[in-house]
């Protein structure tokens, strides 16, 4: 029997918003055991006291406990994001993954998903955190049998250190990498993106030294984002590919960006979607992880975002991403996220787009 | 003889820094005497408190009062406007009007000032300040030896109520518009636009009731930005054109976005300006003016900005605009300023690119 | 027999942290159905889209339906706001009323609620509503067998205009004095503060006209804070007094600031609260609202806070009070709150002190 | 002949308002050859991109290089600060050191200014600064023929890292401490007031190692601050203390701030300095520096600042301190700063109150 991938797409009216998915669900039109991942745009500024992310977490975890799955052990990955800055809207992401009667076709998306051993605070962004990140995505590149070659896109979530995890390394003596949560994540986004690069044989394992994580800017992933943001110390993979062995329409292609003004780059990953040009037909979703480049230039002029003390580089740099995805491909329910460390080249970026040519955006 | 407009863009390092305008009068580049106009796009929150607008205006001053010319007594007419928002670049535009002895040929740029007649505090925002306008407006026609139709787009200065009018005004029991200067914006910026809209003959008379203004949005120019901020009572208005009668090869075409992602009205309005299409040529200078939809919504989705109270609405345009606009045209070297009561459709805005073929960007 | 008024305080780990006063109902210490009001201060930005209300809110209705009080029905009031600016810490008060063995003594702390009739959308802002508030405190009052004279404090939480009023009215012609909830805030709270001081004999009926409302400052109550956000259009009052016909020991006193520094105003209000000099007793709860002079003068001097386009001038408001009533008081547990028309002289504000000098806090 | 130190306070209606100074030139009330130190608050946002600083200081240097003083070359200190938020009001010190014909009397006040000899971008934050420090105060002292006990505070204009410190440093394999100016400013703080400590006797020599900057809380000094910014590399200091060998009768005392809320150490200070109880006279000039508790504890409660990401801690700080003083004193003309490592206890802080009881703030 033959896998199939279905991508679902909602709006929210606020953060604690899980109606459309509660509807859905409702009229069986997705199983809740069938949910692999959960990715989620909120409006809250997407740095340290965006409690709309917790909202969203919370709203969530109550609706699908009510049938059975919990988000607390793992069943299924949660990825909460805050910062709609521009014209993004507010939206959730449903991939669910099924048993499919459909005949084999062409290639359609796969899905597969894979969780980490746990790891101890100190190896968090170091090259312990890197190899795990390689071996998780390998086991879930056997499961869903896809070679490294068939992945478009992977989704990592990646832990990061909270209070507790401090207090457990010290009294071992160990040192971690970063003293608080939010000071923990370009460093755990830069191991994990560093693990697929491996995994998805981008990067060769020799070049790849423990002083090489943020800070050797010449190895990334052109085909990975990580959000920082687990609690338990495990990484989280959901890789996306496109297999002839999964059925059912559904598309992903990913792509790169060299700059952020590179519009190139994503008119040709919908095309690669198998979105026609002209923006009739929309994506189901819209993935991308980027930065503005650390030398605060853009193709040669002079870019403030950097030292701006009122708004947040990020929040500046998912603003303008809005506009440039949004104009290129006719939507705002775009997961546009900050903190690209080793994903995508220096100033650029790393884009998926998912299209389903024959079910239109609810 | 042949007159001749010219369009010089600098880059600027700080606020303050007219250190590539100095230059290129150093070198006889730019003849002071011809500045009709400079457009400035500086780095600071482009609200109330933005004191980059004062430091800009003040080092121009200074550097053009060394040279014989006043920006106090109006010889000629200075913007400067604060938000480098995403990837907007700080920067100026100088535009130059010159007599020349190049032969006639196509269309080129034409520029043309006029400056209106003194306003009462309490006309801001009224019928009176429209008419005033569409005098002025065509008044520059006149001087310009332009038709309604020859012109592309029309820069207003629009005066705001400063305390001191406010004063003038209760002295006389005259009521105002608003209460304080940045109240007055949007009604002396609403007035303008209609102002010019009755000049250009995009609206006709017996539509623009005194209850229109900031209030029936179907009254439109497509051709026009207005910025508040005049310390003086009087609009000041540049209006660029295309005309036979003018030569050097500078162009100037003018487009008006349907929405904030309509990057079809952006390509299209390159194109007309002269640049071919892959970006390989740069404009001389883009000026832009837009808002978000008061609906809340773009393309039916939800949009967040207006409720946002740690980042102001007309920020998060900003930032938008300068990816839409970045990407389409592949310049950062963008005046792109918010506050576009009647200048566009609701949710839309106008737009005017500028291109000088043979004279590549310094 | 006698009644007797309860104070408790908790601090929130989290704008959704319920769990003090859960453990507090669990051990019984507090009866569900004796709660008059809670009280909360959440961390967010207190302006337009703080989601911290919400999910306080939210929190405190599951918990306290589990245990058969609706608050959706209006058994109790529930006043959320958010902005700890400053050094003010997340936490909750919890005013409790119950029936007492205790013997008579000296004045104690008494409790009052009364929620208003229904008022339209159009009466927002208006003599109606100050009428309609001046009705319920009078009901208050009398429930509570107080004299207007032994009123120390009115909290009111006011409607503001959602969506469905403004629709509402315009379906019936009738004109609302603000477009969106946001701006009918000044409004509602202007309305009832008056409507206090009419019903506590502050001012003369014959003074406050239609046309007073926000615009004659010599017209203010010396005792309530008013808080907008009831999503339903009643005015909910709660009215705290000292009278000999309570018992139990708790006490209240307010106090009017002249201007925001005037801590004298602060050490008299604490010394009659029954708080010793010298801080080693601490309030069970203190409440202030007030707001900078429309002058933007204190003592003579400029304030910037007006103008800052970064920060909110109500945040800036919030933070500095944290820090006078903090050091004058001794404690960080102060709802500290902004928008006070009427409430209090201009640039001040008022205050009220809670001691229970028998039962330090928790 | 004796010495008399003058201070005199200026308000600043914009960020390069120094007409009050000019005034005062004008008058010949103020000797431009005799000015020790400027100190100014100006309303920026006193973090990366405040160009109010700027503006200040270039005013300030036009307004004495017209009358041969130059800021450039180091004939006197120039501290800007930004940061008014809360109630403090922008404006300006002017210390002043003249020769006098007075009588000698009690102690008065006594200003003494020396500059370190240059440091190496690697030293910046280490030992080598503090030591630079030491003996920079030392030879202050001498001058001033102060003893360390009968200093009250030193302020300190630090050094950070420019861009071109970096390549120099880089330039010969040197490591620098922090890779970017904003990055350098708490290890340029710290050193500096390590090295005011060991100055001042108020930590011995043994105690300071190379692993006790910004990481050994219990080393401070009670009597310094210090505000990173000088763009060469050496450190500037200010000592003032009191001394029978000056006259003129101004007055300095300093005081330690155990926490944020400590207005009694306020209440000692400003009386120890001869202001009267009571607020009837107001100090001359308030210097206060500061940081909240790196616990995010206030008196065992839990402070949101610095979890804020939409406004900045040291802000919310600046705020609160601005109510606290400002409450105390009476007068919002204070120096408010934040980033105050080894100066004062954790969560504390440091205070100077200057005084001239027979003249009177203009």
């Amino acid at each position: 029997m033959m896998k199939e991938a279905r991508v679902h797409s909602f709006g929210m009216a606020d953060p604690a918003d899980v109606s459309a998915l509660a509807t859905a669900l409702e009229a069986g039109a997705i199983d809740p055991a069938a949910i692999v991942c959960v990715i989620i745009k909120t409006e809250g500024n997407g740095l340290d006291n965006d409690w709309t992310r917790v909202m969203a977490f919370d709203a969530l975890s109550r609706l699908l406990a009510a049938r059975g799955v919990s988000l607390a052990t793992g069943d299924m990955s949660c990825i909460v994001s805050g910062g709609c800055e521009g014209v993004t809207t507010p939206h959730m992401t449903v991939f669910e993954r099924r048993a499919s009667n459909a005949p084999a076709g062409g290639a359609s998306l796969a899905i597969a998903r894979a969780v980490g051993a746990p790891l101890l605070p100190e190896q968090i962004g170091t090259l312990a955190q890197v190899h795990n990140v390689q071996a998780t995505v390998e086991r879930a590149l056997d499961q869903a049998q896809l070679t490294a070659s068939e992945v478009e896109y992977v989704q990592v979530k990646a832990p990061w250190l909270l209070d507790h995890h401090q207090i457990d390394a010290r009294s071992r003596a160990a040192i971690t990498r970063a003293a608080d949560a939010h000071g923990s994540k370009p460093w755990t986004r830069a191991a994990c993106a560093l693990g697929v690069a491996l995994a998805l044989k981008e990067v060769v394992a020799t070049q790849v030294l423990e002083s090489s994580i943020n800070a050797d800017w010449s190895l990334f992933t052109r085909r990975a984002a990580v959000t920082a943001g687990n609690d338990h110390l495990q990484c989280e993979v959901v890789v996306f590919g496109m297999s002839k062995r999964w059925t059912g329409g559904a598309r992903v292609a990913h792509g790169c960006l060299e700059d952020l003004l590179d519009s190139a780059a994503i008119d040709d990953t919908a095309r690669r979607a198998g979105l026609p040009p002209g923006r009739g037909t929309l994506p189901t979703a819209v993935l991308f992880k980027g930065d503005p480049a650390r030398s605060g230039l853009l193709r040669g002029e002079r870019q403030v975002m950097w030292h701006d003390s009122d708004v947040h580089p990020l929040r500046h740099l998912r603003a303008v991403m809005s506009g440039v995805i949004g104009a290129a491909i006719g939507s705002t329910r775009i997961f546009v996220s900050a903190g690209a460390e080793h994903q995508g080249p220096q100033g650029g970026g790393t884009l998926a787009v998912f299209a389903e040519p024959s079910a239109p955006r609810p």
